[in-house]
């Protein structure tokens, strides 16, 4: 291959087909989720209401690798194996010795990841029989997602966009439109978990899952669908890291030094780096695997490792995670995809024993790095995406310092196309940072309920 | 391969490593462009205040192929081979027994076909010593790729945007900034051209390129860069077309039966079909190439073969091409991009020695194919791109009417992600369409010079 090659792709015969499930390998099972009534184990049967049973079983499975079904390979190869990038132009701008590796998810459907869920999500309900899901959405990239794929298998799609984000970023709402989807914004008039709320409050992940799963409960042909935190969409997502860990090979590289991710909720990050967790656990790689969230949501790295509700109307079961408390709602920042309260139970269990790390970065270094990203290598990265490549730099020119030829892996998550309002303001020097306050933290983490 | 194969791409040793000059193949040679004051055929040195030498040499070649720099194939690796889509769910919901190939340009960094050119355009201005570009862009695809090419090569630029595509996307112009370029509306107050206008008027890309050449002629470190029309413009978008062959014949198809792509300055069209054309002067192929404009800008189909000016200021060569008249302002519609008043020469003799067909369609239709791809195909397109796909629509569903296993080749010239506040105009039913009026035509051609 040519020493200035900057795609790696796979063969068709290299296709990922089956999911990876961390847990098989994981030292320590993760804790069991709980009834919020009666605070015993979460059964299948619990989830029944809201997940067709094939996505529960694969929530609860121990299974290793999970065959993926042909009608999700079938949409998969529209748009996967997703390129994976060596960022030469950042490089030489960087002036460093380390090599930059960024896998690009932005080339999907929908502009990012999601779509590598929303399409075995829908699938499997369609099969149960289902004919209208319902979900929320913080940037949007899941919203679009969701729609995109209910568009290809004829099911009926309702949204709850984040207030802040519904109003930000009409464009993105439209864009849900154009595949088909109804977009409400949140906190609606049409909740009960909504009303609870004055119609102008910019919303919060946590409403908006309360609002979505409100409707879809009672409804027989309904059900909800999440973007993220649960082990079954963070399985899904496994087809990134397996794909990068090929790609990586035919670059000729060994083991990366590092591999860097944003975190939200967390399946962008698991599906990147859970197939490089495997290469630590079985093969004992020394790859540091890092998650990156905004300062004004530290969730990882600075909320508490409790039992929490996944909502604000504490209607999901219990989750062992890292949470500032189900009440909290961030600061509106342009990284809309970063605000969750929580953290997924298995990236909690994986931080929680030590092996991977978190940071948090503020935002203006967030947009800094994704502005020079899009000037050297043609990408416009989404605001949550640039929280990974800022600590990407931040590695890099630590390894020019030394004189490290660390080899970095980073995950685009998606382009910022439909973002491109934040970029003007930070363009126009007008965006603040906003980190949380001591005293907020403590009013939210009062909220965690004791278990 | 399987029946089920979507995407068809290209190993690395088939990468299309020159240019495909159509001149060289032409039962008759093109009229030549005219000095705008002697009337006599313009020679080189007459292009030499706006365009670099090398440039020059290839608007006038005679040469069949002409070899790609290397610095510019390092670039096109970026996003090149741009995929060759088979649009098996749109098929389905067409039920045609037509096969439909999309060849997508949306994949590049600016999100269009237009890097094909900026990219070279750049390369060469720098290696003769240029530090700044201008230029004019219509629907914003042009100034897009343009200021990311003069962001890789380190070059100033300097944009004059059509005011309607200004006023009505700004986020195309933010894009434009996150490259580094700097946006004004045209008609501005910076140029003579600009201010014989009122500073509220629509613009048009004649009135834009005559503003972007008077700033460039008189600043000896400054050319000026055009994004279609001229002979070197369409000769770097033939990697398109020489790709979508080889990705046909890895699909297992022959000759196809039509080629279909959008036509607004003309690259679009001839970087797709040029290519397929040679097939048909050399090998006797019998495809048809169809190119699709609106009916508020028909230059091809209701236009004149005459020799005009390129710009509203007559400050151009003379082409003889298919025109409206350069003074003709198009009403503002959605497809920013084929709003030109002429069309390129090479084109216009290609469609007058009855070597292609044009067709003109109304844009609600246009997007309404539009919407119908993004819920099958997953990608959005734009405005301009959407006018090919209505025209593949007409021909899919024209195979269901025969029951003709028809092969289509349609380009997908980019995404319209930009451009969501037309889609969202269409799905409210806000969308007029406003067909060029016999007495407006009229008008308009009666500024053409008499040669």
């Amino acid at each position: 291959m040519s020493d200035e090659q900057v795609v790696y792709t796979l063969e068709p015969d290299e296709e990922i087909k089956a999911w990876y499930n961390v847990v098989a390998d994981l030292p320590t099972p993760p804790p069991p989720a709980l009834h919020p009534g009666t605070k015993q184990p979460a059964g299948p049967d619990d989830l029944a209401p809201l997940f067709p049973m094939d996505l529960i079983m694969q929530e609860v499975s121990q299974e290793r690798y999970i065959e993926i079904p042909e009608e999700v390979l079938d949409v998969y190869r529209q748009y996967r194996p997703s390129p994976l990038y060596r960022a030469r132009n950042w490089e030489k701008k960087l002036g460093t010795p380390a090599r930059i590796y960024v896998k690009y998810e932005g080339v999907s459907p929908a502009g990012s990841h999601k779509v590598n869920t929303a399409v075995p999500q829908v699938y499997y309900n369609k099969k149960s029989g289902i004919t209208r899901l319902t979900t929320e959405t913080g940037a949007g990239q899941w919203g679009t997602a969701l729609a995109y794929a209910c568009a290809l298998f004829g099911v009926t799609c309702e949204v709850w966009q984040v207030g802040a984000s519904f109003d930000a970023k009409p464009q993105r709402r439209v864009l849900m439109e154009v595949f088909g989807a109804k977009v409400h914004r949140s906190p609606s008039r049409l909740t009960n978990a909504g009303r609870a709320f004055p119609e102008d409050h910019p919303g919060s992940l946590g409403i908006a899952i309360s609002e979505a799963v409100e409707v879809a409960a009672p409804d027989p042909g309904a059900k909800y669908a999440l973007g993220s935190v649960l082990n079954h969409v963070l399985l899904h997502q496994t087809v990134i890291g397996q794909e990068t860990l090929l790609q990586l090979a035919k670059a000729g590289e060994g083991a990366p030094d590092v591999v860097i991710g944003c975190a939200g909720g967390g399946s962008n990050f698991a599906g990147l780096a859970f197939p490089f967790l495997r290469e630590k656990l079985v093969h004992g790689t020394k790859t540091r695997l890092v998650a990156v969230e905004p300062t004004s949501c530290p969730t990882l790295t600075r909320g508490e490792y409790r039992y929490d509700f996944g909502d604000t109307a504490c209607t999901t079961p219990l989750f062992k995670m890292y949470t500032l408390g189900h009440d909290f709602v961030p600061s509106p920042i342009h990284a809309g995809g970063l605000r969750y309260h929580g953290m997924a139970p298995l990236v909690s269990h994986v931080l929680h024993e030590g092996l991977m790390e978190a940071v948090a970065l503020h935002q203006n270094e967030c947009f800094e790095a994704g502005v020079e990203f899009a000037r050297t290598q043609g990408i416009v990265p989404a605001p949550e995406s640039s929280h990974a490549l800022a600590q990407a730099r931040r590695e890099a020119l630590a390894a020019k310092e030394s004189g490290e030829e660390k080899v970095i892996v980073v995950g685009l998550s998606g382009h910022g196309l439909l973002e491109i309002s934040a970029y003007e303001q930070f363009l126009a020097g007008k965006l603040t940072d906003d980190p949380l306050s001591e005293s907020a933290l403590t009013a939210a983490l009062a909220g965690v309920p004791e278990v």
